[in-house]
């Protein structure tokens, strides 16, 4: 078994990392942190976990790192993260961060968009953007890889086959974004009680949000240009899920063949990616609990557009699944290995 | 008091007439029909109205029609209002129809969109489109009002006060509309169940929703030329509430001053549209429960575009509300009787 | 108008008063206090309310008490209520208070439910129990009323019409209560997140909840000897409404005519209660938006016991609703001013 | 692989049995059955299981029964099932029937409570009760298991090791049983519509529900006397999971370490069955998701009674993981098989 370790255990993408390693055959939790349940099993923050786990929380202190420990999730908030990782690579470790501190490629354009100095710039340009499908090789020989945000993992797997073969116009994109309430983690806030977001459906930094530098990056690789994006996030009453609708205006003489075949060109041996035909668009529960990303698209014939849809669960391939595919290949396991399991349904 | 009826009172609009109109001081319902609950209580259907109204549901049968019966409120599904409003008017009443089968103009639009001939189009030329703050007039004077859509109302409100002042480029708006699950109607359904429905978030008819059509009409008569749309509307975890987000391109030169301008000039003595300042979006969860129809816009500095967000009930100015407002200018009562309350919160 | 006002008006229940009286004919809110809103319009706390009230939220200082109040709404949080009732009455206002402080007769029992000394024991005994329905004439004279708990508030009207004519024996009553969230408050807690209570239900302080001594207060006043309980309570994922289902032993020789014939007499004049017939069993959702406490109750043919059901929203008869109806009497208004619309449904 | 088969195999039942099964190393599902979705791909009628199953529906005829099949898991309405199981076993299969038809010892008993003839009483005695952990052996060699009903699986596991030890007086056993929304099926009815179920909370057949004799059957066997129970369930608003609170009366001289030596006598080296210490109790998100039953019990200061609360997910160890658990035995397997996958939270 592989020794792994997990800073910041006990929120939610902390959690979700525990349950999926619960049952992975490789390898196992010896090192997990978490400052409000320091000291306490990890069936205590998270009791549904209790006889699958026997993780007890620990101080985040590094004295207290395990011999053997080969890498370390980072489910720390972001500001955290930076000051966390620079000290477990020099040690050694592999890492795999969770927050956004080390997504963006330009530490001036996280600090407009964050709001804080990047402390650790340049280690920026070595860690890799881990979307997984996307960067399979340069994940396997990191030792840092930054784990892309819930939105822009939806909105790069239904984006990234067609801006790279220019079969989108340039502007244009609308990416309509649904999130469920547990993206906002669990750190007690007002607006993400239950009694305000039950009921409720709340659209919140409309064209703001700090995903899009993030998503406008990896379109930009991919294009080989500058992408504009419009992007409106919306909280949701779903506990877990993301869904975007995504509307663009394909290029000329381009359509619904040329978008199926791209993602059947770039998606029909990934595991964990599936595009449904033309006309058949998924829903935020056929993707729930799992690690696959859902696609969809069909045409558009009052408005002429193109429509896709991308669903995801936002823990699992939007944050914990996708960190543990890319912990796979990095401690050179089957991509898969862990992460074979469907969602739940209802 | 004056005396009004409801065909086809057990739905969840039916519902939503007898709960407005059991606390409105100048009406009172003097007949109701329900084939599924004939001979029974209103509060068998709806037992939250136990001890709010007397209502005893009869056979739908217009030898039944009480005497002095002013008005008829036709809750049936599309194509069975077109069977049953023809007779109504014979009789002398005043209609207000919730269904889509008096919205269209044109009946080779509504056969083509709804899969069903229309038996009574001579009469759609003197139906009146009942969106009341923009027909209030010809609303008044009319034998037979439309009520709009959900869908259409929440569009519109956002879309009319921009479109007539030809503050839209042509082409490229785009509608992403999401809608609880109370205007999928109390017919049991498999994709309704709460089972089904929780914890789920679905997109549908993308681009296909018969809404298309009236808000494109609609539309068109404000803007004196064809206005193409892009539209997909989603079923979200909510009982009730109706939010859409809504981007164009302004035509060039025009900004979010031109924005609030003409929200300002159109709705400032509007009881029922509350429109905010730019940069504040509202939540469903604001409007869910009353008529208030709230608007919110702001700009989108990485896209261009501008983000327009419109909330409403959709059983109460999505269909009831509205159709009690109409009600109310046919009979020759003010507007707001009877509509005054706040929603509820949490 | 007589103006009033609501100390701590920014929480679940301060708003709920807000919303009501902002329909209310003869009340005004002339003075409402918020430490977090302070300075803001109510509406900014409760967009909901946008357009239905202009209350703005002050400091909470009693130099800035308006001329002319009659009377003050307090909802808060306990411990902190007994610190401002005593200065409320002493300028000859009117109170009542919703916190649990002054619900109890004894200050040490309240010491030891609370875990902390009754700072104003001395006025225990002058505050009126407001279980209107059964105290309203020493509500209509009183300066202060200790406003109900929520589970009391349910479990007492369901309980207090047999207790009080000796038709259930002596001990084993178990009253198994659930909850809404908003019971819990708008104070952010972990336990309250939205992804922790939704698909969740958790019992909590089985045997142990400080609503205990309250029912038992007045069960014990009714039957004229001490009565025990056993009493949990759950919390359900919904937002509002609350409902106990309550199990009980008659007396030898009462049966369901006797239960019957308790509630008929009791509440068949109230306007805001409901009992039905023998084997009929309301739903929260049948009580959820409205001032009514909805009754019912059957036999249990293999068990042998009684089982009542009742159900209330949990912020209006138990909390603020019940409040106003005590307000009414106070200020010398017919009880149901304000009261009397029906809740949502769906 | 063994090859198994699932009848009736698109409702909540059949899914999780698909599920569960994707994932099971010795168990395939070689042929699968339902009308409704005849002909089609399982991933149709559950599309979340996209790409975790091939199965194939087919119509429910016995003509099409694979070679090499070895038993038969029926997840048919009750009295379909009594229909279809004689054959299959006539047949050499080895049956799980997760309906109510072969629970009841007695025909007469299932003909009182369920309203039809038993048309194979005769099978009756032969079918063995499956709640795994207390008929294991029986389970092994059994041809046809009943597998239990969701409300007696929780209520059992509680109740059965402290009758069986003779801990609880006779008489005042009281089960408030809440139950997530997928209990009552895929069929679509209207009080499960999601607008609602959704923001309520129902009591249905208070002490009149067909588990309670199924409950008191096996208690009976275990006290070995007759055991009275008074049984109310309630639905409530979340798609899966199950909690009973559980009041009961210890007789003289037992106390809480009598209750807290039974569990962990009975319990302790159970797989799926995890009992709290004293204090402690569960909530019904602690065993979503799994084939957990999860335990906890309090003493009652106040009125004296023992609370015991168990929760579980009533599609899993309350019908199709049990099934499996049992199915496992059946066929020689290791009872854990498959099943050893933690729950969802959030």
């Amino acid at each position: 078994m592989k020794k792994v370790g997990i800073v910041g255990a006990s929120g939610y993408t902390g959690g979700e990392l525990l349950r999926l390693i619960s049952g992975h055959p490789e390898i196992e939790v010896a090192w997990a942190t978490s400052r409000k349940f320091c000291g306490k099993g990890a069936a205590e923050a998270f009791p549904y976990l209790g006889g699958f786990t026997d993780v007890v929380f620990e101080e985040p202190s590094l004295e207290k790192i395990p011999e053997g420990l080969e890498a370390v999730l980072v489910a720390l908030p972001h500001t955290e993260a930076m000051q966390a990782v620079p000290a477990l690579l020099e040690r050694g470790l592999k890492v795999v961060d969770l927050s956004a501190d080390f997504r963006l490629d330009d530490g001036e354009v996280y600090a407009r968009w964050y709001g804080s100095e990047h402390t650790a710039a340049a280690m920026l340009q070595g860690a890799v953007y881990g979307l997984t499908e996307w960067n399979r090789e340069r994940v396997a020989s990191a030792s840092l890889v930054a784990n892309p945000g819930c939105y822009p993992t939806a909105a790069l797997m239904a984006l990234l086959p067609l801006v790279k073969r220019g079969l989108v116009k340039s502007g244009g994109i609308v990416v309509d974004a649904k999130s469920g309430v547990s993206g906002a983690g669990r750190s007690p806030k007002r607006n993400t009680l239950y009694a305000e977001a039950n009921e409720g459906l709340t659209p919140y930094l409309a064209g703001r949000h700090r995903h899009i530098p993030e998503i406008r990056q990896e379109l930009a690789k991919a294009a080989g240009k500058d992408v504009t994006l419009t992007f409106t996030p919306h909280l949701v009453p779903l506990s877990r899920g993301l869904l975007e609708t995504i509307y663009l205006d394909l290029r000329d003489g381009a359509g619904l063949a040329e978008v199926e075949a791209a993602f059947e060109e770039d998606y029909r041996d990934e595991p964990f990616v599936s595009a449904a035909p033309a006309g058949i668009l998924p829903a935020v529960q056929d993707a729930a609990g799992s690690n696959v990303c859902r696609l969809g698209f069909t045409d558009d014939p009052e408005g002429g557009k193109v429509i896709v849809v991308s669903a995801i669960d936002n823990l699992v391939k939007g944050a914990s699944g996708q960190a543990l595919q890319n912990l796979n290949l990095m401690l050179g396991l089957p991509e898969t290995t862990g992460l074979g399991a469907p969602g739940l349904f209802p």
